[in-house]
């Protein structure tokens, strides 16, 4: 079920066969500690969701599929109402963890689809607690393979000695591995583009500073960091030559839903005339919705009046703290998948190529 | 001297009489500690701009001012000549401070000329002493009228119950007392207006996040903090119905130099089409300069490393610090000065109000 065309460095979250539990990389501790945990405990992954020791849309649909077929594996009773309803009720307990992230949902729905049809069918539970780890195994393989043909399609659109600015992180540390807009950096390094990229470090939970600076080194790719107020001027001074970001949600119009700020540095891309990209797998893609359907998250204000545990203001300020922001489809140049690349009018061609 | 028409909570920097010295309150310290520091040594004030300990443009022209006028006295020579060399060397370490805050050019010229003028008309070191000291103390007068002035203009652009989302601080702490952006917020508040403001953090040195949430909270004007880059979110969700900012230096077609970060602000004002206001006294207007002209300062990349003195990434990664960017005159709805309401073309009005 591995070899893939290029070195997989990093993985966020993975399958360990010795005793079926699922293993993630705590990316809050990173780039200061490289601490593993494993689970087996539903309600543990999604703390770890909830908390963003895992984070990144696709990494965290992947953690939940790999996080019930774990599960399943626990659950005592061999009658299989029971089975299901406490798989199911697993299944609850991570669906509720981000309001954002549609592959989160998509993921559950295709292990709770998986879960359904064993049952109909009349199968034992352990037949079903192997069909459900085939399932997750697929949903992390898939993720890994899209984002490899995500990052092949992206890197043909990377000029040779380019600078790039990405935010937040949509590397391998959001996904299985491999990663969305650093997937696309990685097939273009590969191939050997000589790229340097810009990083924006992304308050308040600093992805980009801790994550991407972190994943990019060790990559050997060349990296500068910025803090994410900077990112208009570098673009207005002519420092980047292409913007790819990744994203949380993308809705039938081609509203982008991603990290906090994408917005503001999508206005000083199109201000500048320079490209404006987004890297996500289909999956990330919801043709049920329009941007009346949006949820953004609002996180604990003292994510903003802190930083690293530390306040940075008066703590009892009041402050607001939104996840993610939308940004407009006539902002995007084009939306890069694994099933190749989109331009506008989103409306028409997010259909197409869903269809492929 | 004094007798001002609002309450002056907060001061920058002072006139110490019994000592003939500068004080400032160090905005590096705040808002976890109130710290005051008295000085007569003019590389001890250099050192307080350079380190920005004293921050804000009009700030740092004042601070310039009172440290000759402080230096003048300790000065032990009374031979016209040699005090002349002494004062006027002082004036060229304090120069070299901060290179684009134009008040401090335009302060220290002033200090200079009237250095200049007194030698030239023969007069006693004691009477040249006398001189500099009024001469600081009228910069340090005119900047606090200035900004009542500039206020009161600004209070009447904005709306009563509106939100006001400002970037940095332009505040007292940016000024010799009463502020710009937050002097119209006071001008507003005190002519009874129920105003809110949104305060951007303003990394890397954290003056929304530090020192404009302490001097909103002291004058009892409600507030809320965000990252930088939810400010775009914000605007485009409605919540902010006027942008509010200071400049460090306002060229001759109008482009506005200030905090990193007001970039992007203003594009995200632009799109949602809310007043996008630049507070600033007539001494940052620079009619002599063009967008060729501007210097845009770079800082230590340790700022971006680290916040509040520890890292947020791996220490030796590379890193941009600019601590301005340039606000295109087409994006600025109005500059507020203490002379009127500026409005373009900048190019013609710029002049005009100059010469009132």
């Amino acid at each position: 079920m591995n070899n893939y065309p290029y070195p997989i460095k990093i993985r966020a979250v993975w399958w360990r066969e010795e005793d079926k539990s699922i293993c993630w990389i705590n990316t809050k501790e990173l780039p200061f500690k490289e601490e593993i945990i494993c689970s087996s405990d539903p309600g543990r992954v999604a703390k770890a969701i909830i908390e963003m020791e895992i984070r990144g849309a696709p990494a965290i649909g992947v953690a939940a599929a790999l996080a019930i077929a774990s599960y399943a594996y626990k659950v005592k009773t061999r009658d299989i109402d029971s089975f299901y309803r406490e798989v199911d009720s697993a299944i609850n307990i991570l669906w509720n963890t981000r309001p954002t992230a549609h592959n989160l949902f998509w993921a559950l729905r295709r292990m709770r689809r998986k879960l359904h049809e064993a049952v109909e069918k009349g199968v034992s539970v352990d037949e079903v607690v192997e069909i459900l780890e085939n399932e997750a195994k697929n949903i992390m393989d898939e993720d890994i393979r899209a984002n490899i043909k995500l990052g092949e399609y992206g890197a043909e659109l990377v000029p040779d000695n380019s600078t790039i600015l990405t935010h937040c992180n949509a590397g391998a540390l959001a996904t299985a591995a491999f990663g969305t807009a650093e997937g696309i950096m990685r097939a273009a390094w590969y191939k050997g583009k000589k790229i340097k990229v810009i990083a924006t470090e992304t308050r308040p939970v600093l992805q980009g500073a801790r994550l991407t600076v972190w994943e990019l080194v060790k990559e050997g790719i060349p990296v500068t960091l910025i803090t994410d107020n900077m990112a208009g001027y570098v673009i207005r001074k002519g420092l980047v030559d292409l913007v790819i970001v990744g994203a949380d949600r993308i809705t039938s119009e081609g509203y982008v839903v991603n990290k906090i700020g994408t917005y503001m540095i999508a206005l000083a891309a199109k201000r500048k005339g320079i490209p404006f990209y987004v890297a996500a797998p289909t999956s990330t893609i919801d043709l049920e919705s329009t941007i009346n359907d949006i949820v953004i998250e609002e996180r604990n204000p003292d994510e903003v009046r802190k930083v690293l545990e530390k306040y940075i203001t008066l703590p009892d300020v009041s402050a607001l703290n939104y996840a993610f922001d939308i940004t407009d489809p006539d902002l995007v140049t084009a939306i890069i998948t694994e099933k190749g690349v989109i331009k506008p009018p989103y409306n028409e061609n997010l259909p197409k190529i869903l269809k492929k």
